[in-house]
């Protein structure tokens, strides 16, 4: 089975960066696999200056919501790695959708067991603020935490990012 | 004194699946001190769902507000551990009832250095996001920090629970 | 190049104790580098308590805006080390006054590579919570967490407070 890595953290913690620098260590070139989806002006600078800031060496899927397809389609004997940014936002895309998420994240784990070429997932801290008066923001921690703990078991590596560096959390 | 253990995290970050097996690790059968009330059906879904996932190797006290009483009404020679769930409730329990917590929380620290059967302790972090606007908030995440690092500093080691994998943080 | 130290954490995790410990270690007297203003009373308390933790052995120093410009000044061949708490405030001031807040962060790193004597950050995690609904608070976490990132890449050191106690980022 092909390597499997996450990184989380907060907002603007360097994740991306760092998720980057580790998938072309896995391999190169190497394939970006997007979840987010523009949205709205802010989202589309976001889109745009982490498309800047890669170079040439990487090709782009789009995936906001078969995320398991995108894996499926893009796994590879030559272990071209791909990059899977980010969990969150695919969980967002997903609640928004009006699917079901859980069966998503279970298909996810399930098609991750069969990969041959490595991944690399960036994820999200949510939960480690006050619990919020929004209803639909704290369904959706809860589901974020969920499937951060169920992708983290399943991969091989789990990292959380802090201020721009790495630090282990499995294995130790 | 009994060995005490003290799990941190975010929301939904596995804390309790991880204090759970550190507790029944230090002996079995174990006893489960629960500060959490059913106020409201979301309460009450996360009590059923909790108390179903604990087998039949746990018994349950309820203490939303005295905690230090159930420890020393649990404490055996036999070492029976005990595993408290939550801190971050309990705080919040005593601060709805307008109770001091400051002097709660030094009961607590007190009868914690006269334990003989060990505690594992699950708090959350609640402090790492933007400032809330909302003063009430502003005065819980500073009180669940505060009571976060005292009762840390009385347990013998510290973990932080990240995605659902233990990160220890003390000892070092 | 006097050694450099970023202490990062949420809220009442306990890191300006462990700031005010590390920077002693490295030379007494020290000089505080405040950044907070006493906008409010309760801010007014906050600075208070803060000040009356710190003892004699602490020369204080108001830096607002112009921190780059109290590092130069409070330089110093004997290398009495500075405590600046802490970054987040900081740039929150810059923020408010409509200042540049980049230009003063690459201010702040290029003035750092010049220092003698040791210095040692505090700041704040703010983004491991929901994405805010609040836009301006939006764009502070964002550049909060990118303030934290180059900072932490221009110092020696990186430790994760948790509950009061360190958890060491960098060097690994």
């Amino acid at each position: 089975m092909g390597k499997s890595i996450m990184i989380t953290g907060g907002a603007r913690s360097g994740k991306s960066g760092l998720a980057e620098d580790m998938t072309l260590s896995l391999g190169r070139p190497a394939i970006y696999i997007a979840t987010a989806e523009a949205h709205d002006p802010e989202m589309a600078d976001r889109i745009a200056r982490h498309q800047a800031r890669r170079g040439a060496e990487w090709q782009t899927l789009a995936a906001p919501l078969d995320l398991a397809g995108a894996l499926r389609n893009s796994d590879t004997d030559d272990g071209t790695p791909r990059l899977v940014d980010c969990l969150t936002l695919w969980l967002s895309n997903l609640l928004l959708a009006g699917e079901d998420w859980e069966a998503a994240a279970d298909a996810l784990v399930a098609e991750l067991a069969r990969q041959r070429a490595p991944v690399v997932f960036v994820t999200n801290e949510v939960g480690a603020g006050i619990v919020p008066e929004n209803r639909l923001a704290r369904t959706f921690r809860d589901a974020a935490g969920l499937v951060n703990q169920q992708v983290a078991s399943a991969c091989d590596e789990l990292w959380l990012c802090v201020a721009g560096h790495p630090l282990k959390v499995k294995p130790q």
